[in-house]
């Protein structure tokens, strides 16, 4: 297997191989069958970003809207970070859920978020770890293999793909990100899932909030009719795109509607009530509050030009709000709010943001990392486009 | 590792990788030393081919010369037969010598001929085995790894190689033949063994006599003065190189004499003495005769215009002589004899040769695939030419 990864590393694959790699990953396991539920079942995945809270939102959302959304999500690992680390941040809340309860609670609440099980893909798990030490993760094919796999054996009629691009992603370039986009949506649709593909901006974070409970903070922020304008963007870009799959009338102000409603914000409730979560103790003002916040200040006066959003990432791990290994454990406390976007004006000293957590240098080396990774010009800069195709 | 060997078998080395690669596997055991003989030390590798008896014949030939000559050779598999299989069916005959005594003979004797030791180049045995199991074993720079590394480990200051070209060749043409070459010499001078290599013709066998036996027997007839042409003339060219390297004056004349006066004739039986062998029941008329004998007939008239000579050898392992496996039995009576030779005109039902072995079916079956793989054309053929470089 290790021989046969890094052969498809260099020569790439068939459409037919490929097809045959997901086939034998789903066989694998367990195929899930939701057709029997009275609506559309759909699923969103991003390829990873800094600050990627999207899920968190657009699970609720589109189940307001009348679509299930059984939804396996990964861990955060690498510079970013993953959904399942944010849900288990609210109190009692459980990603571990066997596969009856997960069927259960998509049925009766519309979504449900999970780990990965046992049961679903186990090839994948076995590969990836081989992925890891054979240095053969950046695979096209490979990646491919790895997502639509375990999306495919969810039992999802529709699928929107996230896949991002910049220099907070896997993919740096829009040419590789759009290779990446178009298999895995030929590979969606010959395995019979309608699948649709954006290209979005990582050059920056998503949002101003990264880690964990900062980053919940921020979801609940938008679905309370506040939050980050990009953020609030894009969730509802990808829940019209679902909706639109689903074939519901006039998707993007079904969406606008279900948000500002707020039977979005009713249904996220919902599901962190059906899996085990204390609704009360989540709106508590003092929950995870830092013990140590560091604020950030612009360096020098200027354009913000750029930001090394993998820098920016790593900077969540080393404030204690991310993973070196798989198995370590998070604060979390940790992250940052940087309120700065690509093409801000700042003058020396303004206050751009803050970095938290409950290590005192932990959180002040993350400062200096998140500061240090801010690029100032004396010339105006555009703002970044967020959707890029 | 088995990730490694895919990606060298795609992306090739560098120099500098490749002679790391061989320092490496040199390392992993003992490098003999023989400075300390009075006299050249050197020796001969083939890439392999089918009917290739040259080692039997000019390691006692340059020995005979005072060169001092420590080979360590392979088994057979696939469709090229093995040195050591054929020398231990001389009855008594032992190629598991521990290093002591092999360096023993060779200072006492001039030559002995053993197989690979669990002190010389562990790494390549582990190696090897990975890249059976992977599909990686026809990569320059791991070939050049594999030779290299043992030949240099021999403690030799010379080496010559006869690198194989045809259709019964790990290569095929000229080109890949010269690019190995050029590899294999490359390397050698990189660890101060000078290196020369040859590329000659496998587009049929080397002599006449393919399988154990039969070989053994064929070398003692180029020993004793006789023998096939071709045979002859690619063992004294490899012999006459070796003496070159080693300085001898007029190499040519000096190994035709030494064939020619007998003395390469006495040395084999001193090698054969000291490595445990009965030089009188090697010598004796009966010794491995087959216990069925099949002739092999021209199956029309016309020039002989190819032999596929890969289906050549694996016709000597259908008759029993050769090995499927690792490890598998081998018939030392098995094997066959074709005197014809591309160009040779053939009359239908002439007899050209025959098939032989312990197993009347094996035997059958064998005559029935060295007689397909020959090809008869109705206009006259060039003879082919034995050295290509």
């Amino acid at each position: 297997m290790a021989a046969w990864l890094m052969a498809v590393y260099f020569k790439g694959m068939t459409t037919a191989e490929r097809e045959e790699l997901v086939k034998a990953m789903i066989d694998s396991g367990e195929r899930l069958d939701f057709s029997h539920l009275p609506g559309y079942v759909a699923d969103k995945h991003s390829t990873g970003g800094v600050g990627d809270k999207v899920s968190l939102i657009l699970a609720p959302l589109v189940a307001a809207c009348g679509v299930f959304v059984p939804m396996i999500s990964g861990r955060g690992l690498g510079h970013t970070g993953g959904t399942l680390d944010k849900l288990e941040s609210i109190p009692g809340f459980t990603t571990a859920l066997d596969l009856p309860t997960f069927k259960k609670v998509v049925a009766e609440v519309g979504a449900c978020l999970i780990g990965q099980t046992e049961e679903i893909c186990p090839a994948d798990r076995k590969i990836y770890a081989l992925r890891d030490v054979t240095a053969t993760v950046s695979s096209i094919p490979l990646i491919c293999g790895s997502i639509m796999s375990k999306k495919i054996a969810e039992g999802i009629s529709g699928l929107v793909l996230d896949v991002k691009v910049g220099n907070g992603a896997f993919m740096t370039t829009v040419e590789e990100a759009r290779a990446l986009a178009d298999t895995l949506v030929a590979t969606g649709k010959a395995f019979g899932v309608d699948t649709v593909a954006r290209l979005t901006n990582m050059d920056q974070p998503l949002g101003h909030a990264a880690g964990i409970w900062c980053e919940v903070r921020e979801a609940l922020d938008v679905l309370e009719g506040g939050g980050p304008d990009d953020l609030r963007e894009l969730t509802l870009t990808l829940s019209a795109d679902i909706l639109r799959l689903a074939r519901v009338h006039e998707p993007e102000e079904t969406a606008a509607k279900a948000l500002s409603g707020g039977q979005a914000r009713e249904k996220f409730d919902e599901i962190v009530a059906a899996q085990g979560g204390d609704v009360k103790a989540m709106a508590q003002a003092g929950l995870h509050a830092p013990a140590v916040t560091v604020p950030l200040v612009a360096p020098s006066s200027g354009y913000l030009a750029a930001i090394d959003t993998y820098q920016a990432g790593l900077s969540v791990i080393t404030a204690g709000g991310g993973r070196r290994q798989a198995g370590d454990s998070i604060d979390p406390t940790a992250g940052f709010i940087l309120q700065a976007k690509v093409g801000d004006r700042l003058e020396t000293g303004d206050e751009i943001g803050r970095t938290f957590g409950a290590d005192a240098q932990k959180v002040e080396a993350a400062a200096k990392q998140l500061t240090a990774a801010l690029t100032l010009a004396p010339e105006p800069v555009e703002p970044l486009r967020l959707l890029l195709g």
